[in-house]
């Protein structure tokens, strides 16, 4: 039986960090990162991007090359959409070196930790979610602070050793977030409510205005910065939801279903005129929120 | 026939103008009145509000009592929640001077104005709807920029006279908003879509995150910024909100069924995996609210 702490990965400040996708959750990561640790490299599909990363001081080194951007790598963190995450897990583990700590900033779970399963043995994968983001996407709206005091999900494998998830839990409090365990199909579940369905929600408002604009273009003219704020997430970046919404499709669709129960209860009890049973709901939605 | 002009209100710079219920909406607009007219008097039920609105100059004179704040008034504006307003409108009209331009600034239209038109004829009524708001009520919330370069909703009688919806129309540029002119139904059918709607939706998100949470209250610590605006009104005033929803029912009924529709419809994407359909949906989306 191998030890599994045969191959522990050094301290975070003497690791060398790959980061392979530098988008606004790689970049800021990077940037969080750099100075804490030995150096950090970036690898992105377009030189611009290095580019901007050097100029931006978010980097020690740069590559447009997988294979030696993650090279001797300590620890390599995967930040692209979902499905070009599981693309790389498909073709990355050869690539890494011995003990080496293979994160992602995925916003889905199951799928990703079930490819990580099948990765070669020397390698030590986790699966991350930071709970923050932007509507915008790219490098230009990276900032170093962006994971401060944030939520960031950890969902560890059955493999993986324990100085791994140490390593990957001082990461994670080196950028100022606070480490979260949770089984992959628990976050799974959970960001479907939190996330992918008001995703959706917003979609479906934007939606029921042009529709309604359709007949009568002055909706847009009352528009206020409730409806701004209620559909804000509608002008997220399409391919990075995709990605989410279709390697979660169970939960978003059991989510979707639960949803629309909610909504047929308010209308029922609005269609009823039934104002003592609605102002009970509507002031149990108030209390809980108002608590946030 | 009577000279529509014969009791013509004057210029807004003379006007005594009396605001009734001075909370969020009549404190900020007495706030953003006093000085560009001849007085501003507050008319609210507590004595601590009328104290509170001098010690923070939002209005000249103040008073408990409905008669003694509006006699003399060429201008009333009628802030508080919808159905005080219905029943003010009752009771109001043998205590208005000769022209007197009635307002007010309730979230729904039709019923109230449905309701001026039953006023003594010696009154000069249309009806108002500022396009901006806060989840917080009160005077304390209170701000006189709040109008400032937002959407002002009209909607005159066929009985309101050209000086009375002139000066109505001054009043709103005075407070540095955009007067709009529409028909009532026209105004209801649009805000059930672009407020109201939102409102149930933020409602119905936080009912479903309570759901979840009901199993799993991890949901509350995963929460990220996406969630808290997307159910940002959730947090409204129930009173308000209940009034706004009850005197407009059908419209915001009619509005969550083709809500619903749009919610079918991309779940019915998602379950079919149509990855082209969805994405073209999607990026429709994106594009009208980013443009927004």
């Amino acid at each position: 039986v191998k030890d599994p702490d045969f191959a522990s990965p050094p301290e975070l400040g003497a690791c060398r960090i790959a980061i392979v996708g530098l988008g606004l959750m790689g970049g800021s990561l990077a940037g969080a990162l750099r100075g804490q640790c030995r150096s950090v490299t970036g690898v992105a599909r377009r030189s611009e991007t290095i580019s901007y990363a050097h100029r931006h001081r978010l980097i020690d080194h740069g590559s447009t090359d997988l294979t030696e951007g993650v090279t001797g790598a300590n620890v390599v963190v995967l930040a692209t959409p979902v499905r070009v995450i599981l693309r790389l897990l498909g073709e990355i583990g050869p690539l890494l070196a011995e003990g080496c700590v293979l994160l992602d900033l995925g916003s889905t779970k199951t799928e990703i930790v079930t490819r990580m399963a099948q990765l070669p043995p020397h390698v030590q994968p986790l699966g991350g979610h930071p709970m923050c983001g932007k509507e915008r996407a790219g490098i230009e709206v990276a900032e170093a602070d962006l994971y401060q005091g944030k939520t960031f999900v950890l969902t560890p494998l059955a493999r993986t050793s324990r100085p791994a998830l140490t390593l990957a839990r001082h990461l994670v409090e080196a950028v100022g977030a606070r480490p979260m365990i949770l089984e992959p199909r628990r976050h799974d579940r959970l960001v479907a409510a939190i996330s992918h369905l008001p995703y959706l929600v917003a979609c479906a408002l934007v939606g029921l205005a042009e529709h309604t604009g359709g007949s009568d273009p002055a909706v847009w003219e009352v528009a206020a910065s409730g409806f701004r704020d209620t559909s804000r997430l509608a002008a997220s970046d399409v391919t990075m939801m995709l990605d989410i919404l279709l390697t979660n499709q169970k939960a978003v669709l059991d989510t979707l279903h639960a949803y629309q129960k909610q909504l047929r209860d308010v209308a029922e009890l609005l269609g009823a005129g039934d104002e003592a049973a609605l102002r009970t709901a509507l002031q149990a939605r108030r209390s809980r929120r108002a608590g946030m």
